[in-house]
C-alpha cells in the first residue's frame, strides 16, 4: 500500500493528531494498515478513499450526514428474518446487477470461448429465493395458486459446445398471480411458486407453474420512500427466476421476462437483458406440444434453452475481464 | 449532469434493459435523474458513481457483497435509542471528524480572518451528548461521581478580535471516574456529568467536575468486531466535552484532551488536535486561585480561552474552502 511512509512522526503505535480535510483520509487508510488480511486492507482502503471522497467532493453538510445516518438505521429497522432492506437497496441502486456483471461475465462475442453456443446471461438473483423448495418430478406442478394461469415450461440445459448437461440441479421460483412470493404470504406454512427439478439424460426439463405477473418490490419501508424521492416506480416486470448448477460449470443464477410487459424497460431493480425477454404463448401454437407434455392447447408456453459456462471458462474470463478494468 | 443525453434509445418512461459493468452506472443515474430536487439528484449521482467504481475496481466478489450486507444488517440490529452504531462506524472510518472539518473549516492562517486571536478548533461531537442537562449557576457541580477525582473548569469566551463574548451558552459532558457516560449508566434516572453554562459579561465562566478518563467505545457489537478484524484497539483518550453557542456565532463543537494521556496519539475515532490538548496540575499552581474559586489547592485545574467564529465569518470560510476543493 506504501501509504504508512508518508506518516509524519508514525511510530509503532502510530500517530493520529491533527486530522484535518486534506490528511485525514492518508491517516486512516495508514492505521488500518495494521490489518494482516491484504485482501480485506485492500478493501478497507478502497472504502475509506471513496467515502471521504464523496463526502469532500459533494461538501456532504451536517444535516445530510445526519439524514444518512437516519435512513440507514430506518433500512435496519426494515430488516426482518424474510426481508433483506439492505439488498433491497443494493438493487435499487444498481449494486446487485454489477455484482452479477463482475462475478459473472460473458464473453463480447462469443469467439472468445471457442465454443458454438452463447452462454445465457446471468442477472439479479433478488430476495425471495428458499432453501426449502421441494423436489420435482419432471411434468410436476409448482403452483398451488388457484387464481393462477396455467403456465407448461420446457427447457434444455447444455455446454457451450451444444453438448447436454445431464443431473443438472434447476432451482425455479416465481410470484403468483396476486404479485405474491410465497415468503410474503401471511400465512406460509409451506412453499409455494418454486421446486427443484434435474435435467434428464438429453438435458431436458419440463414442469407446470402459473403465468407470472408484474409486482412492486416491498415498498413500505424507506427504500420505498428513496424511490418516491428519486420518483422512480417500484415496479418489475413478469419475470421466472432459475438458477442452474451442476459441478464443474459456474451456477447460472438468472431470470426469464416475458415480452411486452408494462415494465420490460422500467425494471426497478435493472434486471432485464434482451436475450432473456421471452415470448408467453398458447401451447397450441407449437404442433404437437400439447399431447406430448399432456396439457390443453389454450395453457401458456414458456420455452428456452440455457447455456452453461464452464468454471474453467468463467475463471479465465474474470481473470481477462479484471485486466481489462485495470487498463481503463 | 448531461448524462442522460448518453443513453441509447431514451424515452420518456427510460429504457434500461441490457445493463453491464460498463453501462450500469450512467443508466442507474439516468433514472435518477427523475429526482426534482437538484442536491439530492447531485448527492445520488455521485454516491451511485463512487459505489460501483468501488464494486469495478476491486472487483467485488459476491460473497464480500454478502458479508457487507451481512454486517450493515447486524449494524442495524445494534442500534437503539441510546446507541448509534452506524454514528460509531461513520466514527471509526475517520468520517466524523472528516465532517466537522468539512463543515467548520478553521483559516490556514489567521490573517485570512483578520482578527487578532486564532479560532478555536472543533472535533467530533461523539454519541453522547443529550438535550436533558440542568443549567448551572458559575460555580456549579455537574457530576455525582463520588469516585471522581475533583476537577476546577475556567474559561472564557472571546471572538476573533478578543472581545468578550457574554451570554454564550456553554453545553459540557464527560465520562465518569469509570469511563462511563450517563447514558450507559444501567440505571440512569437523571443527567449526570453533563451541565450548561452562560458565560457572564466579561465572557468567564467556571464550574466543578471530575477528572476524566480514558475509555473504550462500545466494542460488543459489529464496530467492534471490525476494529478486531484491523487489529486497532477501542480506546478514546480523557476527554472534555464542549458545546458553545451564540446566536450570531458559528456553533463550536470542541472537546478538550488531557496531556500525556496514553491514548493520546491513537484516538479510536481520529479527534486529538495539539491545540486541544491541555495540562491539567494542581489549582494551588496558579496564585490566587485556590481562595478564588473556593477549593482546595490539591483539586485539579482545567483551563481554556475559547475563541468563536461569527457566522459571516465561517460562510466566507466555508465558500472560500469549497473553492479550493474544487479546484484540486
Amino acid at each position: 500500500m506504501g501509504l504508512a511512509s508518508s506518516i509524519v512522526n508514525m511510530d509503532s503505535t502510530h500517530y493520529i493528531k491533527d486530522l484535518t480535510t486534506d490528511n485525514i483520509t492518508r491517516n486512516v487508510i495508514a492505521i488500518n494498515s495494521q490489518c494482516p488480511e491484504p485482501r480485506f486492507r485492500l478493501l478497507l482502503e478502497r472504502l475509506v478513499t471513496y467515502l471521504h471522497d464523496f463526502a469532500r467532493e459533494t461538501q456532504l453538510t451536517t444535516s445530510e450526514w445526519e439524514a444518512t445516518i437516519k435512513f440507514l438505521t430506518e433500512v435496519g429497522d426494515a430488516c426482518t428474518e424474510f426481508r433483506s432492506e439492505f439488498v433491497l437497496l443494493s438493487d435499487v441502486l444498481g449494486l446487485s446487477l454489477l455484482m452479477d456483471s463482475i462475478n459473472h461475465p460473458r464473453p463480447s462475442s462469443n469467439n472468445e470461448l471457442g465454443g458454438s453456443l452463447v452462454p445465457t446471461e446471468g442477472t439479479v438473483l433478488g430476495p425471495f429465493h428458499t432453501h426449502d423448495a421441494a423436489h420435482l418430478a419432471h411434468g410436476g406442478l409448482i403452483s398451488h395458486d388457484e387464481d393462477g394461469e396455467p403456465l407448461l415450461v420446457v427447457g434444455t440445459v447444455r455446454d457451450t459446445e451444444g453438448r447436454p448437461i445431464a443431473g443438472a440441479q434447476i432451482d425455479v421460483w416465481e410470484n403468483n398471480s396476486h404479485g405474491l412470493y410465497d415468503v410474503q404470504y401471511p400465512d406460509r406454512d409451506a412453499p409455494d411458486g418454486r421446486g427443484i427439478l434435474k435435467s434428464d439424460e438429453q438435458g431436458n426439463f419440463f414442469f407446470r407453474a402459473v403465468v407470472p405477473v408484474p409486482y412492486s418490490i416491498p415498498n413500505d419501508g424507506p427504500v420505498g420512500r428513496l424511490l418516491d424521492q428519486l420518483k422512480r416506480h417500484p415496479m418489475r416486470p413478469s419475470h421466472f427466476h432459475f438458477m442452474i448448477f451442476k459441478p464443474g460449470y459456474d451456477r447460472l443464477v438468472t431470470a426469464l421476462y416475458r415480452r411486452g410487459d408494462p415494465y420490460e424497460r422500467s425494471d426497478a431493480v435493472f434486471g432485464v437483458k434482451e436475450s432473456l425477454v421471452v415470448d408467453i404463448g398458447p401451447v397450441g401454437d407449437v404442433e404437437g406440444f400439447s399431447a406430448k407434455y399432456g396439457v390443453s392447447p389454450e395453457t401458456k408456453l414458456m420455452r428456452y434453452d440455457f447455456v452453461l459456462m464452464s468454471e474453467k471458462q468463467m475463471r479465465e474470463l474474470q481473470e481477462q475481464k479484471a485486466k481489462e478494468a485495470k487498463r481503463t
